[in-house]
């Protein structure tokens, strides 16, 4: 028998509890052993559930009890996470997480603690849910150099732009209807300002290119100020409004990472990615672009990411040597003022032509129904972050009412 | 050092080859020690290859060199594939294939066979080519009940429909474009027929369901009747015409599979797979519906995924016990005659309402420009394959012109 402890009893939590319950004899088949909930840590009481008399209030009896083997983090939070996980490794625990937070903040210090002690820190569920991916990437894609990933990693934000896209709800409203189905909180910043999105991107950027990425380093824009308007416009050129995370390998050991709602060209499969689904494109050298796509979110996919890892090191011996990455220090991720994108502007006043192509050189100009006489709104050509705003700085007396960029 | 040999010097087998040793350095970094192809058996020479001096004709080169411990078969067909993997495996030797005639033949048996030899038997590459899903099924949905997969698993078929749909090209057009790409071989009914789409939802059906499918046992129609009529009849109602592979659990330890063309609607994110792209949805009871998405075929995205098996193997000890399924009997695969489909059909011939709803029930009629006075299409309910074939004779003197089933 396997002895499994589980800190934090919350939405994943529980999930991972009744799984470990429910489908016992079939994960003991696949893992080879029993796996046993011997010990819940949450500060609240649950006197309904089954397993009602395995819960503490105390973390050291589970960090000082030798018999179990793996603990699962599901609390949340960047403390006292952390310093729990760190103790069950240095104690020779395996650890299992779906904390985004955590992984993005202290990845490479945590994984470097596991193959120290010989254990295995797994995070699956902590990026997309349920979907598989981050053992895909690490395992299936072995054999590529991964250059690019991308994608909707966030799936309240994608159902309020679901919901203005389709339904032409406004931004306000969406939001509303979100919070009301319980896929916003009742703060949402987390979601709607991109920060969600941005842990998630650290992890598969620090995936893919063996270096942590910190989330301080990625530039990250939330959906707040899209408006009903550009989504017209978007559609008018045949783009969808997505919140987009992306990572992209660039020259020098250099990666491009960054946050932001972008214009997504029906063509593109995350077009098609809706509501509070989840997709991630992987560009590898040999496979080149693979696509992973469910419920981003959610009890009972998160929860069962968290078993499969569990299983997973319930049946494995030692630790895993090749999930790893390295620190890294500020050169990892370049500046934003160079990469370079094609944007969509809208403007406040009917500009002269030859003043847009001076500053941005030829453009693309878009319509809509209803637009008033004095919106401007157009597509650039790639140009470097710095000339976008060198250009936007000379628009005098003409207020930008919206810049988003497109993606491929 | 772990010494690997290669079997079949072909398309993937060459490119397994090129990575092996191209990409040796990083390779080895994840797999924790040197990856060396000692050996390789094709009835063909290479003089030029970089490793022409490693070529043998003889298997037993490879059969009985001891210090082989992984063997690639990338040699297609029956035999003597079976005969060699079997052999290789009695002798102590895992087995990475990419052969999906082999696995969906002789999967239960070369499985069982790794258990008692403790070697592993993998084939990721048999499936979706480079597009990670035999693992992911495997390891990743590991706590989900997979209750149905299902998908665009046959890059040369799809990319005909993807013509036919949207380039109004004939079949005989779009099939000869496919055989100038390479797409398509001279006889192209392995593709075109189904067969190579039967033998991929087989090896995904075993694996979901834990007990063989065997091809003979599956109900397998090919594209070579679909009519650009039928295409634009599709399109009309909100639908795609796709190849598709599907395999479902229904009651009584019973299983639906099945490849045919069907109507998919364009909500679903299968419609948006085109040109030679996979794509295979499979949906657990945690996790819901999880998509994996790419290029099913080609040189080095399906030899990535072989050199990924071969590296997982490397770094593993012992046999992998929840990668099996059991050997089935007639039983696993449920009759066709009972499988409930909605149905589209195309007739010759002006048909009474009240005939149409007295055989079919409530139809739903379909137009298209320059459609005929004497042809009627309409999409049925769902009702059982046994009910449709018996409407259908008696739909006396009128011809039927085209037949296709409908997926959600």
């Amino acid at each position: 028998m396997i002895k499994v402890a589980l800190m934090g009893h919350g939405v994943v939590g529980s999930g991972v509890a009744e799984i470990l319950e429910e489908k016992a004899s079939s994960l003991k088949q696949k893992a080879g052993d029993d796996l046993y909930c011997s010990k819940i840590l949450d500060l609240r009481d649950f006197p309904d559930t089954a397993y009602a008399d395995r819960f503490t209030k105390n973390f050291d009896d589970i960090a000082s009890d030798d018999s179990i083997q793996i603990v699962v983090e599901a609390m949340g939070g960047l403390h006292p996470a952390y310093e729990f996980v760190k103790t069950c490794m240095e104690r020779g625990k395996s650890v299992v997480t779906s904390n985004k937070e955590l992984v993005a903040e202290k990845g490479a210090e945590l994984l470097a603690l596991a193959k120290e002690k010989n254990v295995n820190f797994f995070f699956e569920a902590s990026v997309g849910g349920g979907i598989p991916i981050i053992r895909p990437m690490h395992l299936c894609l072995a054999a590529n150099r991964i250059d690019k990933v991308y994608g909707i990693l966030n799936g309240t934000t994608n159902f309020i732009l679901t919901k203005m896209i389709k339904e032409q709800m406004t931004f306000q409203d969406a939001l509303s209807l979100a919070q009301q189905l319980g896929y916003a909180e009742k703060d949402p910043s987390a979601d709607v300002d991109g920060v969600d999105a941005c842990r998630k991107i650290c992890i598969l950027a620090s995936l893919a290119f063996g270096k942590h990425v910190y989330p301080k380093e990625v530039y990250t824009e939330g959906i707040s100020k899209i408006t009903l308007e550009d989504v017209a416009y978007a559609q008018s050129a045949g783009y969808v409004v997505k919140l987009i995370g992306q990572a992209k390998r660039i020259a020098d050991g250099k990666n491009e990472v960054m946050v932001s709602p972008a214009f997504v060209p029906v063509e593109n499969q995350l077009s098609g990615v809706d509501d509070v689904f989840n997709g991630v494109l992987v560009k590898g050298d040999e496979t080149g672009d693979v696509m992973f796509y469910g419920k981003g979110a959610g009890k009972l996919p998160t929860a069962s990411a968290v078993v499969a890892d569990v299983v997973h090191i319930a049946k494995s011996s030692g630790t895993s040597q090749s999930l790893t990455w390295e620190d890294s220090n500020a050169d990892t991720v370049a500046d934003i003022s160079d990469y370079e994108n094609a944007f969509y502007y809208r403007l406040n006043g009917p500009v002269a032509k030859e003043e847009i192509v001076s500053l941005f050189g030829a453009v693309t100009y878009l319509s809509r129904q209803g637009q008033p006489d004095d919106e401007t709104a157009f597509l650039t050509g790639p140009m470097k972050e710095s000339r976008a705003r060198e250009a936007e700085q000379k628009l005098n007396g003409i207020k930008i009412l919206g810049k988003i960029r497109l993606i491929g």
